[in-house]
């Protein structure tokens, strides 16, 4: 084996600053800039006491002016803002898993969308007490996808999800009304409860806050992940690379950015295509290059090995390099930014959703019906674009780093049984990570998720407590912008094990893995919820007794807010490096940090010092061990 | 008849400084304080130029940062900001509506909820194609309400109400994706389409701004008012009075906040119960006095005659009093300073609904299966208060006015069979009112609707501009809180006919109406829908060629927003008083007031000068009659 070394935060900054010289020459704008202009940010906003729920302001509290118009105080003002914030998250990953849901019910064989995950979904169809015997596939996924769909917008009774828990934990969510019903009436119901001259209460907007977020996690984003598994394979460890050099100059460069794998998927699959492949070559390129950038990056990677450009704020990155003959985008977190900065260079800005309309962009629609002639389109717009660089222009950071990506609940089982000793254990269960946990050679595990955020020196505060943690025996998943993060570090290397105490490397070692898995993308977290409620039925504990935490350190989006509502409200600990606006409020404070738990047994902590975070996780970790007596 | 006389703007302010004096004794805070404390208000916020939308901010437009952190706009985030806004209005009038579907669907005879009208909810039965032949008329409402509460969630079709436009209007708002699919969809899409890197073009925000509103004013508002008719009568009209002088200081007074009618006709059926009144008696008070606020207030009204004590800026007012001893809120515009004010007084705040939850409130979870009980707990409870009372506090200010309210869709064109001559005449049907607009007798009509704010002088411009328009023999209809404004000054004494120009005046004596015609709470404003949609059926013209017009000088909650969005959207222009927060954007400014009616014929109007504004209703109604030839 090569010598292997992790890329320094130093180095992949040093990238961007060259590539920010580019931007320089061609007069194009940065996030980087607008960070400064932005710079200082409204106090009011920050504190999460600014109110603009009705026309009669904006107020803003003050200790001159405790009170808003209505008289509603800070704590009021701070927990309807907390709630519309995560009423926006929930219904984004919510939406999104509704688009899967639709794009499976319009599969067909040889069609656009096939269903390449029988045995999933067949699995989903008994757990969803759905005949499968003697049911063709496509009738059973029609069938599925319609009893998804309903659940956004059943009249009676919560997500069928939730009977995945360990047993009890429903029904005490149910009682405590944190169980979700329709999840598209959680959104409304937080609307309703957000309106000017309703909830007040900071207990009442955290409770719907937690529930709401339940929607997303035990309903929308579960959907979301379970039938993208089943139309485009539910993910199993392959070989990817990360960071900008995974761009090549002498090919056809692609970007996929955004969060629905239905439109990645079929760029990634006619870029493959031997037509397109001789069109490039027509063009004078060697070949066709997709690489991902946020979401869209985890999904590709993880099914099909596409490699991962980078993460949220290295979206204007991919433009930098000169190299990109198209950025295509669907939903979520894509700066409009993209607009004017692809017009500086020859860049074609494509995006494709009705629910992400952008200026200075190409407008090409995708939809199920028609994904395959337009994502033919796109290929070939972005083919006939090479011609277009400038030469002077390009330049692509040679950084990279190999990573073994797609850790599914079902490809961690997998390789736990790899270790099992079939003739004396069960296999397809979690109890070997289960008896590493308990006799303390992984301390437990961590799941790192979450944007990046300027606020946070980019990917910094990832890397570094990834690389504490593994040295700490503590295993981590992640997904989201926090995965690209530790690839592009190189943690998701297998020979990172290096990096990593003597239990946890020992692991690593048998069980042929890196100390970073690989769950997914933002809407896979529920992956780590799936694999929490199977570690506790495996041990017959609690979820909230196991020595597992989750954590955001660098976290931006209101998505990220919801799901941070619903690992709590699941019963895992819950540790964010930015404040989600609640500063302004000490009852706030205390109900996220505090009260919850009473609901929940987990809670939320909100550390800016990223090296306090670590400690505060691995105390945490050691308490649910000492609680248990291992 | 007596003499009558409106009563000026300005004996209600000093009626309100007489009260202000009290609450000044007590320690009271006030809104007139408050706004004093949070004026000048953020200008940022104002214009809808600040983003809280993700964590990386918040960000503000200024000449200087053109762009927020992720390379929004200006025109992005008024336009983000624009569609969240009414997405929150939407979701809670819709919200509104499911309660009312679902306090159906638990009606039984003999139980706390019935069927009162069981004619309109045969006729309803019929739109929907729902069999009604030989079926229990309990049965048929347990189907219909069940069929109402799947308009919510249904993965398939449109908004079942959309039937009843004119021809080709339906397919037309289909064509353009205006036309709303299941209520909660339309709020996550619209939370969805709002989120981090979705749309930021002006164009797609204001399409599912106007979406959304349908999605309400089509669905949601509309099931509420048809529904609650169901339940509780369709309003005809009845006299009433209004304006604080209908507390009477002898009596209990319980006085009925928010908007569900659930919660109040149990409060007033129990304060007619001779138990009730015994025991009132028994603690020394002559009779027990229901009356409202805000849409409540309308609801209660407009079905049983109980008075109206004032709108949404008298709501602190009936404290200040002294002679409150209960304000029971459900739902929506209810101060939380209702909490610390009624601690100044004897006043119990009741709070019902989980929805809308305050610190300093009694909390009495109401709900179908627990009405009579909770309902006479709470009258009880405001019974045995009065003896709590501080007479030196008591002082009611002696103003009123009498007023017939009640003009539902039926009840007009019931009072317009009145004037038909059966023998020659079709009955059943607008067509006496056409004919009156047609001659010119009637020049057009406008729809008076929305809130007060305090950024308009309170009641001032709803008054000024109904005397103005009646004068140009303009019929007014009103809703929410502009009908309280009209009823305390008088506007709903049929007497006010003498304020009107000559041909609106005979039409009032022929009719027997006043010229302000009271057609409900806020979710009622689906009752102009109808009335404007069977106008252009028996006219045989489109809405938006209709001389009648939608005003809302004084609104301040996203509810409002989400009605504008649905009265333009349906084809009426649209006037306000008091800027949406867009003014940030040149280009939402455009999109709202010029580019929308692109799609639907009618498009919004901001003017602050309220003579302006109906100098502006009055030119666009004569614009309509020219285009018509009539």
């Amino acid at each position: 084996m090569s010598e292997f070394k992790l890329t320094p935060i130093e180095d992949m900054e040093a990238a961007t600053q060259r590539l920010l010289e580019t931007g320089a020459k061609v007069g194009a704008d940065s996030w980087q800039m607008r960070v400064k202009n932005q710079t200082p940010h409204c106090k009011f906003g920050e504190q999460g006491i600014c109110c603009r729920i009705c026309a009669m302001g904006p107020c803003r509290i003050t200790p001159k002016a405790p009170r808003g118009i209505c008289g509603c105080d800070a704590h009021g003002i701070v927990g309807r803002n907390y709630l519309k914030f995560t009423a926006g998250g929930g219904a984004t990953h919510s939406d999104h898993g509704r688009e899967i849901c639709n794009t499976l019910y319009h599969s067909e064989p040889g069609g656009a969308y096939q269903v390449k995950d029988p045995e999933k979904l067949k699995k989903l169809a008994k757990e969803w007490g759905v005949e499968t015997e003697g049911k063709d596939i496509y009738d059973l996924a029609h069938e599925m996808a319609l009893l998804g769909l309903e659940e956004y917008g059943k009249v009676f009774g919560y997500q069928r999800f939730l009977d995945r828990m360990p047993e009890g934990q429903k029904e005490k969510l149910i009682e405590l009304e944190l169980a979700p019903r329709a999840i598209d009436r959680e959104v409304s119901a937080s609307l309703h409860t957000t309106h000017m001259g309703c909830s007040s209460l900071p207990e009442q907007l955290v409770r719907q806050s937690i529930r709401m977020g339940m929607a997303d996690g035990w309903g929308g984003s579960m959907a979301g992940t379970e039938f993208s598994d089943v139309m485009f394979g539910t993910p199993k460890p392959v070989d990817t690379e990360a960071n900008l050099g995974v761009m090549v100059a002498e090919n056809v460069n692609i970007i996929v950015h955004g969060h629905d794998p239905s439109l990645s998927e079929k760029v990634c699959d006619w870029a493959e295509d031997p037509e397109m492949l001789a069109l490039a070559k027509s063009v004078g390129a060697k070949g066709i290059t997709v690489s991902g950038v946020c979401c869209t990056s985890n999904e590709v990677a993880m099914r099909r090995g596409i490699p991962m450009a980078g993460n949220f704020l290295s979206q204007e990155n991919v433009v930098l390099t000169g190299a990109c003959e198209a950025i295509v985008v669907d939903v979520q977190c894509i700066f409009p930014a993209l607009g004017p900065l692809s017009k500086c260079f020859h860049t074609k800005f494509i995006t494709t959703s009705p629910i992400a309309r952008m200026p200075d962009s190409e407008f090409i629609r995708f939809d199920a019906g028609t994904a395959n002639e337009k994502a033919k389109q796109i290929v070939e717009m972005a083919v006939m674009n090479f011609k277009n660089r400038k030469p002077e222009l390009v330049h692509i950071p040679q950084l990279k780093q190999k990573a073994t990506v797609g850790y599914s609940v079902e490809a961690i089982v997998k390789t736990l049984d790899g270790v099992t000793n079939s003739q004396v254990d069960e296999t397809g269960t979690t109890k070997p990570l289960l008896e590493c946990i308990t006799s303390g050679v992984i301390r437990g595990a961590v799941a790192m998720v979450g944007c990046n955020n300027p606020k946070v020196r980019p990917d910094y505060a990832h890397i570094e407590l990834m690389k504490k943690l593994i040295a700490n025996d503590i295993i981590v998943i992640s997904s989201g912008c926090a995965s690209q993060a530790a690839a592009k570090a190189g943690l998701m290397d297998k020979r990172a094990k290096d990096l990593c105490g003597a239990g946890l490397k020992r692991v690593c070692e048998l069980a042929d893995i890196p100390p970073v898995l690989h769950m997914g993308s933002c809407v896979d977290i529920s992956r780590m919820m799936v694999l929490a409620a199977t570690l506790a039925k495996d041990s017959g504990l609690q979820i909230n007794q196991l020595p597992v935490v989750g954590c955001a350190p660098e976290w931006m989006s209101e998505k990220a807010v919801s799901i941070g509502n619903y690992v709590v409200g699941t019963g895992l600990d819950t540790f964010l490096g930015v404040d989600p606006y609640v500063e302004g409020s000490s009852e706030m404070q205390w109900w996220l940090t505090e009260g919850v738990r009473q609901w929940t047994g987990s809670a939320y902590t909100v550390e800016k010092d990223i090296e306090k975070l670590t400690d505060l996780m691995i105390e945490r970790i050691e308490e649910k061990r000492a609680a248990l007596g291992i």
